[in-house]
């Protein structure tokens, strides 16, 4: 295709690198962003360069966060006997959503997959053990892992070592269909996974 | 929804806006560019911002181009003889690369529509009509205009002033689903209606 416009055709190559974005839409984006105002293309070109710039990981939980130790982490309001652990920092946005989970959470980045190379020092294990240990006050631990075969071998792994720390560890309800991403859950089945939880 | 990071909370909300976005896209689309690294991102939000800080359009055509007047006008292969005379900058877009055809374009910026208060002079029909009188040598004038009430309503009006200046008004074949929008068309189709365009 002749290029009409180097510019063009460059916000359009970049936008269609991103997930779930093809050419054509990637094309129908950028004509679209032409004909807005100055202002707020700039807003979105700025909001973009900030999640690299402004965003960091919360030293105590790992979730990504502006400030260090991050919201949830620093509220006085907040359960801190209780800790959901989960995959991603995605998977803390969702059960945020639903508005029924006052405790703080440990974002592992990762889950155990031999297959992948993945093992237990891979991910934030260790940091979660040390929380437990360093008496920050946990009484359980809800694992909000995928129920995958990976999830799976990373609750068993952390049950296996945070229970004889004299924690309970519990883990969401399999309300959730199998072989599916937590991030695709609609809040409602997500709220009774939770109040359905069980323990490991 | 409790903000976690304002940062990204901000990324999400300007995501959503684009065209064809909802909230969840949006945040699958943060989520991923926090795991890309720093100079693509970068890349992305530069090209964005690039849009309006290096567009601008061709004081012949109209057409968005980084320079001025445009690759198109100033190209010594193209036939001046032949106008494709156009809606919106993307329709240049659809239209080249069909590689179908090889003369100058005109981009109305609109058409007429009584109902939307547009009229002739809201749109770029004078500066065809001076195009035509200035002597570019245009021979014939293609129009490729959508086949709905406003473009046959453009095309008239604009057969009616070039007509009488000794100028061919031809328009592409019907050979387009009614209805639809240009920019959708798939080229093999757009390439017949080139080929089986019939005089005005």
């Amino acid at each position: 295709m002749q290029l009409i416009s180097e510019t063009l055709e460059q916000a359009v190559e970049q936008l269609a690198r991103l997930p779930g974005m093809g050419r054509k839409s990637a094309q129908r984006i950028a004509m679209h962003l032409l004909k807005q105002n100055d202002e707020q293309v700039l807003r979105l070109s700025k909001a973009i360069a900030d999640l690299k710039k402004n965003i960091r990981y919360c030293s105590t939980c790992f979730n990504i966060t502006d400030q260090d130790p991050c919201p949830i982490c620093s509220s006085e309001k907040r359960n801190t006997g209780v800790v959901c652990v989960v995959e991603e920092p995605k998977d803390v946005y969702v059960i945020e959503r639903t508005r029924e989970f006052n405790g703080r959470y440990h974002v592992l980045g990762g889950v155990i997959s031999p297959l992948q190379n993945v093992g237990p020092d891979e991910i934030r294990v260790n940091e979660l053990i040390r929380r437990i240990r360093d008496g920050e006050g946990i009484k359980e631990l809800i694992l909000a892992l995928n129920p995958d075969a990976e999830g799976e071998a990373t609750g068993y792994y952390i049950n296996k070592l945070a229970q004889p720390m004299g924690v309970d560890v519990t883990r969401i309800a399999h309300g959730i269909p199998m072989g599916t991403d937590l991030e695709f859950i609609d809040d409602a089945t997500l709220t009774r996974a939770f109040a359905g939880r069980r323990n490991f």
